[in-house]
């Protein structure tokens, strides 16, 4: 259809051997005569067959100058895109799994006996020997929902998290509520694990201290950053910071158990009290144990993650989950026990930790020390990971539900769930700066959303057994059922005495996810109700009302003239000017030229030509509402830069005006001078 | 038409008397059954005949909440806008056309005489004598060129500035020149008389002269945004300050000169010299006189301003040009005696003033010294003023004459010719800038170019009376002729002393200036003549190639689809995609429903819609070069601000990347939820 261009063609053809032509191409419908749009051949594109076409990678770099700077920037940042066929997970060994997927559970052994303590001080340093009773229940908690989730793991094996279950065995809204949760506790734990992180730092590096909210927004950025890159979590990279937790907490507490048996433990100084010790009642007591159950986040992680488990999956899983579960005792038992009879007690002022106040007392202030306080602080950020991953995962998953807003399903240029990552860090960022960055304030926060995802869980696994009743229903519906109710007695008990401190707040909040995701949800149903396929559509003409602004009658508003006729019947010239004389001319030349194009003055007061003549067209929209009002004008495009400064820009200026203006379309028709 | 809408225009006719229903209007050239796109009634528009419209005020604001900030903002910078009809300007009498045009003259007053001082000191103190020699001859050359200027308004009844008598007489290049030399002229008069005005004041109070160049700029800017609010230049607001400059400087020079004859004048004590005499030469003192002759600078505001007088205009113009040519050449020859006379020297740091340091010997350091300073500074300030009248002016005649971008012969929404205001105020805050707000600096670029065009006018002029042979037109001829003769040597003399010091700068710009305006008028040729209107294409048809976008086939793609068959027969269906198996069950349902509608499938390697899509399209037309590409896209028009948040926005954000793809036309076919 174009010769020049085909020679032109042929020409590269010679110089790029992946460059072919295959113009003998026929697509079913072609009539003779029929011209069809399709690239024959370019060498931005590779052709797969007849209209399948694949970019070449270079035609999707930016050309311009600010373009390819901004391209620059976020390859630094992000890495090069990574093609959709490179998806796949990487799958893990169980002792890499183990690392990966248990940072969370693990790392809580950082705050959990902290956080009882905390609560018994009230009432003076001689109840704090209640703290392992407490620890010891907890530890009998932790038993009954790793044995529960064995459970929830052989009947999903291809992953089961709490919305998944809960939906499909409760229903919608105790799938919702899971979820909102679940959501509720991912933020949580990013600002628990960045703050407690920032705070193992600040234990060693007291000076740190009064920067400690900057840092763990930097901390939150950070980790942000790292997943924006989609960085697939290699086995390796993180299994050698969690071993090195596990490894070091085990031996300092082994060593701090041979001291204390073999009589050479050192005691503790405890901080002065700093008020009257209350009396101990039943709900100081129970409040203990809410916060003690903090220890308990991330144990859901196994289950959530079967598919990075090597074959067979399901039988893998659960082994992991049970050694998850004999540390994570372990490890919160025996620093519960160390506590208590070093007779360590909270900071008041927050500046140093139990298990530093530990370490410096069982093996000094050497290496060692800071190695644990290094390995503590890594893994509390790691656990900022496992929400990093669960979090966009679950929104992605409430996205194609329809819960969620459908940008959250998509996939970036590195496979990461972009906008789940984003909306999570700026929630937690928000969080972190409200809270002050104090892992205290925000914990009672915390425990509400992990228990209520956990009874929820539980409660549909009873459900499914009930339905299923496959073999040996009814000693798992009797697991899960104690699991169940054992969790929700504990979700209630965190509810009432951590009411006054901040649960509540997770008590508005969980209602106020769900009638959002709800909202969202009725949304998309109402648009795909309303915007379904109509056969009888298939035939029907749109109303477009063509609006031509002229300035002069030349070859440029001939072509615009001409351009509005393939358009519509229904054109009008509109002519702004602000000078009577001019106007009469105008008007005579015109209808002379172009006698069936009815010609409207606008006439403008203040010698503007933009805002007449938008004024214009939104009156016009007015009268048409079910109309669309096209504009067709004549665009100089500049060859040379100065040419810019010789030009109005007219239409760029008008594009630009009407980009919001609803029902209004600008059509500009491009010319430039040929020399 | 639509049934609903004039029910609804019926109604509103009712609370708004100013509406009002006309229907049965009719255009020539109507076809029975054919719709044509017009306003019938509507409230922001005033209906003046058939298809002519005014729009009322209130629809020409802003409807946004941004646009209605900006708007309150411009409103309280530069005032609301002024209709049209009140243009034509107010007439003033002698007295006030006196102040208002001679303000640019008799401000050199102000530093004239230091300039030769400046020149004649490096010789030592003694030969400052000179002074006085010096500065009668550039008496006489005001006496000479007033005469010659007599003659050009008595020729020019309407206004003949440079350019116009020069280009009329002697031909493009020379108008061409003189307009360069004089829009030089122009900036250089606002940065040597804003610095000269920041000089007074910094006399008066030297703790400000650490920050002269910026009390510069901003007084520049000042001044711009008056000129942009286009206040009409009232004659009794800049009568005011400059006849009290008027009336002080001469009530100074009586004071000095009746205390010298009488014998009590003070003697000054000279600065000391810094560096050892040179001898007197030829070429120095002629750099003298060179820099005596910036004092006539403004002469020819009076005969490019002949429009604001009162009827007899010419007669009028050519009393008030003498009674200025006399107060000038008063006011510089009584300062020139007094400073030598005194013993006044010039401040080698340039911080004092020879006016200020003669006002301090004679009147001492009182209320009238600091008025003396003050209406100094003003007058100063009111010369910047009469180039903004007139560098717009001389450059909305050259745009009007196709030499300069057409935007400089818009006038504002306060009738002022915006861009030439604000390209005037841009470079002389360059100029200013570059030389730290030096007077002495800019000086000897300044007058090279009022002398060239001083004598391509008075040339013009001889021609003029050559050609015309009227009345006493030899008397005349001879008159320009000494004026044209005696004009062109200063002006040899200027370039030759002062081309070392700058006058090369202008020497070379005005050449450069020069082809500036010959490139753009090349380029305005070139386009009308590539623009004219061709009868041949009335009847051609645009050659339009239509993209659809789809990401799945509903309803709005339905309608885009339609949209884009009243466009073009060719069509092609776009659908970008990353994965295998949705494209073919893609294509298996697109080519049941649109069987005759061409889909291309585009694959996403890394998941992006937009790059790979952008990249098509771009493809596309390099393979249509002379055709269009039009991009149909239904677009989600949210009805509340959170849907924004529910959608891509997808054909929002491909108007805004298309905005520069020459040929591209992005058109989206609204639609939005009912509910």
């Amino acid at each position: 259809m174009n010769n020049g261009n085909e020679t032109d063609a042929k020409k590269n053809k010679a110089s790029d051997p992946s460059y072919y032509i295959d113009k003998k191409e026929t697509v079913t419908g072609d009539k003779p005569g029929d011209v069809r749009v399709r690239i024959v051949t370019h060498k931005d594109f590779r052709r797969i067959g007849a209209g399948y076409y694949i970019p070449r990678h270079h035609a999707l770099d930016p050309k311009s100058g600010i373009g390819r700077l901004y391209f620059l920037f976020k390859r630094f940042l992000f890495g090069s895109p990574i093609e959709s066929e490179l998806e796949g997970e990487e799958r893990l060994d169980n002792p890499q799994a183990l690392a990966v997927l248990s940072s969370d559970a693990l790392s809580s052994v950082a705050y959990g006996t902290e956080e009882i303590m905390r609560v018994l001080i009230l009432c003076g340093t001689a109840l704090l020997a209640l703290t392992l009773p407490l620890s010891l229940a907890i530890v009998v908690l932790i038993g009954i929902v790793v044995i529960s989730y064995q459970q929830t793991i052989r009947a999903y094996p291809s992953g089961g998290g709490s919305y998944i279950v809960a939906s499909e065995n409760l229903g919608r809204l105790p799938g919702l509520t899971a979820a909102a949760a679940l959501m509720i506790d991912y933020v949580l734990t990013v600002a628990v694990s960045s703050a407690a992180g920032v705070n193992a730092l600040t234990s060693a590096f007291p000076n740190l201290f009064a920067h400690r909210v900057e840092i763990t927004l930097a901390v939150i950025v950070l980790i942000a950053l790292i997943n924006l890159r989609g960085i697939r979590q290699s086995g390796n990279m993180l299994s050698i910071p969690t071993y090195i937790f596990i490894v070091s907490m085990l031996v300092m507490i082994g060593i701090g158990v041979f001291s204390y048996f073999t009589g050479r433990a050192p005691h503790a100084v405890p901080y002065p009290m700093e008020t009257m010790p209350q009396a101990l009642t039943l709900f100081l007591l129970l409040s203990a144990f809410s916060q003690g159950c903090s220890a308990m986040t991330g144990i859901e992680a196994v289950s959530n993650g079967i598919k990075v488990f090597k074959s067979p999956e399901s039988k893998n899983a659960r082994k992991v989950l049970i050694w998850m579960g004999v540390l994570l005792a372990v490890m919160f038992f025996g620093v519960s026990f160390l506590a208590t009879r070093l007779g360590v007690t909270p900071d008041p002022r927050e500046q140093e930790t139990i298990v530093s106040q530990m370490a410096r007392l069982i093996i000094g202030g050497g290496p060692f020390y800071y190695l644990i306080q290094f390995s503590t602080a890594i893994i509390l950020l790691l656990a900022m990971n496992t929400s990093y991953a669960d979090f966009p995962r679950l929104s992605s998953i409430l996205a194609k539900d329809r819960f969620a807003p459908s940008q959250f399903a998509f996939r970036g240029e590195r496979l990461a769930f972009n906008y789940g990552i984003i909306a999570l860090t700026g929630i937690s960022m928000l969080l972190v700066w409200v809270f002050h960055g104090s892992v205290n304030a925000l914990i009672p926060l915390y425990a509400v959303g992990v228990f209520t995802a956990f009874t929820l869980s539980q409660a549909g696994m009873v459900v499914h057994w009930w339905r299923e009743r496959g073999e040996k229903w009814k000693v798992s519906m009797i697991i899960n059922g104690v699991g169940a109710l054992t969790t929700g007695i504990v979700t209630l008990v965190i509810a009432v005495t951590k009411f006054s401190h901040g649960a509540w707040m997770v008590l508005i909040a969980i209602p106020l996810v769900i009638s959002v995701f709800l909202a969202i949800h009725r949304h998309y149903e109402l648009l795909a109700k309303e915007t379904a396929f109509k056969p009888e559509e298939l035939s029907s003409t749109p109303n477009i009302q063509v609006v031509v602004p002229v300035s002069s009658p030349n070859l440029y508003t001939q072509k615009a003239i001409n351009f509005a006729r393939s358009l519509s019947q229904n054109i009008s010239a509109v002519h702004v000017s602000e000078n009577m004389e001019e106007i009469n001319l105008f008007k005579k030349e015109w209808d002379s030229l172009f006698p069936d194009i009815p010609l409207t003055i606008v006439e403008s007061p203040f010698r503007q030509l933009l805002t007449p003549l938008i004024a214009f067209i939104d009156a016009l929209r007015d009268q048409y509402p079910e109309g669309t009002i096209a504009v067709v004008m004549p665009e100089f495009i500049p060859t040379h830069w100065w040419q810019h400064f010789l030009h109005n820009q007219t239409a760029l200026k008008l594009k630009a005006a009407l980009l919001f203006h609803h029902g209004v379309i600008v059509l500009s028709v491009p010319y430039h001078l040929n020399k």
